[in-house]
C-alpha cells in the first residue's frame, strides 16, 4: 500500500535525499567510507557545512551581518540558549505566548532572567494570534514562534520591533518567502522542513552577540561557535549532511518562491474541502490558519475515531491530532506532494458523504 | 584499494550495523517509511530507546539504582551538564587533569561553582595519569576522563572515593569489562565504541541527583530527562538507533569480555611493535597506556612526513596524530579488527627496515 506521510515532525524528506543519504552510509561520495566513519575535520565534512551554510544564506537572501551555525539539539535546546546568551540576570524578555511551544520557550528564559509576556491567545486555546500588543521599549528581545505547529496557527507577516526580533521557525522553515531580515535570530529544529532530528539551525545577527554580562559556558555560546565555524566540538555529521542534500534540493526545485507556491496549493486544498464538507470544522480562522499544519475537527465527536481507523486504513500517516487538542492535525511540509493531500481530501469527501 | 580505518572519531563502525543504518533511511523495517520520516512517539522508536537503555545497562551490569539516557550532543555538552546539575555555586568539585578534555571539562565546571584540580598531568605534555592524589572530604564529586583520546592514556583502575564519581567514558566506553559500579554518572559521546555523532549516553545513579539548589533549565535536567524517559524532545532519532545497533553488535560478538580480549589482542601486537623498532618511541609509559589510542613518535623527526605519507598512500586512514601533539596516533575501537592492526605493523616493519 502506497503511503502518505502526513506526520508533524519527524516527517516527509525528498526521496532524493534519502536515497543520497543511505547511500552516504554505506560509501561516501566514493571515498570508500561509511560518511559516520569520517573525521568532522576532513575536507569532506567540510564542504558539506560549507554547502549548507551558504544554502541557508541564499534562500534567505542574508548577508555576512548574519552567521549560520549548526548546532546540537532541537529547539527545545535554543529555548535555553536564546536568553542565556541574551537575556541579562535583571533585565526583560517579551514573549509572544501563541501556543505551546512558546509557552515553553518563556518558561525556560525565566531561568535566566525576567519575562514579558506580552501577547497571549491561551484565552481561546491559542487559535488565534494576536495582532495589538505592546512590547516595552527596553525589552532585551521579542520572542515569537513563526508557526504553530500543535495549533496549526502561523505569523504571515512578522511584527516590526525596535528591539532584536527572536523567531522559533522550527515548523515553517524554507516553506515560502519570508521576511528573514526583520529577524535578528532565527532558529529551528531541522526534522520537519530542514532534515532529519538531531540538529538545530541557528542564524544570528552578529551585532545583537556579547552584550550581556553573564558567564556562558562554552557549548552554549553562540560568539565561541562562530569563532570555531560550528565547529567547536563533532558535531552531528549525518544529521548535517542531511540538511545539505535537503537545502540543495529546495534550492534546485526553484527555490522558496517555488516551496511557497506548492505550500499555499497543498493548504488551499486542504482548506477548502474541510470549509465546504459541514461534517468537519476547523477552528482557526482564515487569516491566522497555517499551511504546515491543519487542525479540525468533527462535528460530532463521535466520529473522531471511525475517521481516523480509515485514515490508517488507508495508509494516511501521522494524522490525530497532538494528545492535548485531540481531533485531525494535516502536516504538509515540503517534501509532502500535492497528490497526497488530493488523496487526503478524496478520503474527507467519500467519509462525509457516508456519514453527512 | 582496501581502506584500514584508524580515525580517533567520529571512527570505524561495524559494517552490519552500517548496512542495517542505510537500510533503515529507505525502508525501517519494512514499514514503507524511512527512520527518518518516523515519529519519536511511535512504537517503533519506543523499540529502538528500549533496546539501546536495555543493552546500556546489560553490558554495564547495573542495576535499576541507575538510569540509562540518551541526549543531544556530545562529551562537550556534559562538561556543562554535569556541573549544572551536580555543583551547588558556592560547593566545590575535584578534577583530574590528565588530558586536553579533562582540562576542558574542569574549565567548563568554572561557570557553575568552585574546582578544585586533585592532579594535573601537564608536567609531562599528559604523558601519565596520576597515581597519588587527595580528593577533598567536602567536594561534590570527582571527575576523571577514563581514556585520553589526545594523548594515549587511560585508567586501568577508577579511584575509590567517599564521593560521587563521574567518568567521561567518550573514547573506552563498551571496549573491556569495568567497573562501572564504582560510577555514579558515566557519559560519553557516542560517535567512537557506540554509534554515530549526535548522541549522548548518560548513565546516572538517581540517587546523586536534585541536592542543589541551582535553578537548572529543563533540556539540561538530567530528573526531567529521567521523568520524560528520554523523550522529553525530539530525540536524534538517527543516532540512537545507530547506537542500539553497535550495543545489538557488541552483545552479539560475545559483549565486553570479548571487545576486550580483541582491543588487548590488538593493542599489544601495535605496542611491540612499536617497542621492538627502533626508529620509533611511545612516550607513554606501559601501565598508562591507553589499549584504544597508541600515540608514538619517529625519533628522527624529519621522518614522520614520509612515513604518514607511505601510511596514506597504503590506505591507512587518520594515523596523523592530534594537532596539538603530532607524531602518529592510531585508534583501535571496537570495529576494527586485528588485520588491519598487522597490515599497520607490517608496514612500519617495512619503513624501518628501508629507514632504520
Amino acid at each position: 500500500m502506497k503511503l502518505h506521510n502526513f506526520n508533524s515532525g519527524p516527517s516527509i524528506l525528498p526521496q532524493p535525499v534519502l536515497t543520497q543519504a543511505a547511500e552516504a552510509i554505506i560509501n561516501y561520495n566514493n571515498t570508500g567510507l561509511s560518511l559516520l566513519e569520517i573525521g568532522h575535520r576532513t575536507n569532506w565534512f567540510q564542504e558539506i557545512l560549507q554547502e549548507a551554510k551558504d544554502g541557508v544564506k541564499k534562500l534567505m537572501d542574508l548577508d555576512d551581518q548574519y552567521e549560520v551555525l549548526f548546532l546540537h539539539g532541537g529547539a527545545t535546546t535554543q529555548f535555553m540558549q536564546v536568553p542565556m546568551n541574551l537575556l541579562d540576570t535583571n533585565a526583560t524578555a517579551a514573549y509572544c505566548d501563541n501556543g505551546i511551544w512558546g509557552n515553553k520557550a518563556w518558561k525556560e528564559a525565566k531561568h535566566f532572567g525576567n519575562v514579558q509576556v506580552v501577547a497571549d491567545s491561551s484565552d481561546r486555546h491559542y487559535q488565534y494570534i494576536n495582532k495589538e500588543f505592546t512590547v516595552p521599549a527596553d525589552a532585551a528581545y521579542l520572542h515569537i514562534t513563526s508557526n504553530n505547529t500543535v495549533e496549526g496557527t502561523q505569523w504571515h507577516s512578522y511584527p516590526t520591533t525596535h528591539i532584536p526580533l527572536i523567531a522559533d521557525m522550527s515548523s515553517d522553515i524554507f516553506s515560502r518567502p519570508t521576511d528573514f531580515k526583520k529577524c535578528d535570530l532565527i532558529y529551528a529544529g531541522a526534522q520537519k522542513n530542514m532534515g532529519a532530528a538531531g540538529v538545530n539551525l541557528v542564524v544570528v545577527k552578529k551585532s545583537i552577540l556579547g552584550k550581556i554580562a553573564r558567564s556562558i559556558p562554552t557549548i552554549m555560546n553562540y560568539q565561541k561557535h562562530i569563532e570555531a565555524g560550528s565547529l567547536m566540538n563533532t558535531p552531528p555529521v549525518f544529521a548535517v549532511y542531511v540538511s545539505m542534500l535537503t537545502l540543495r534540493w529546495v534550492i534546485e526545485q526553484g527555490g522558496l518562491t517555488e516551496m511557497g507556491k506548492r505550500n499555499l496549493a497543498k493548504s488551499t486544498l486542504l482548506y477548502n474541502t474541510i470549509d465546504a464538507l459541514p461534517i468537519f470544522n476547523a477552528p482557526v480562522a482564515k487569516e491566522y490558519r497555517s499551511e504546515m499544519n491543519a487542525v479540525f475537527f468533527l462535528n460530532d465527536a463521535a466520529l473522531e475515531e471511525p475517521f481516523l481507523a480509515l485514515c490508517k486504513q488507508e495508509g494516511m500517516i501521522g494524522v490525530k491530532g497532538y494528545r492535548t487538542v485531540g481531533g485531525v492535525r494535516v502536516s504538509m511540509y515540503n517534501a509532502l506532494p500535492i497528490e497526497s493531500v488530493q488523496i487526503f481530501c478524496d478520503l474527507m469527501h467519500s467519509f462525509a458523504q457516508k456519514h453527512g
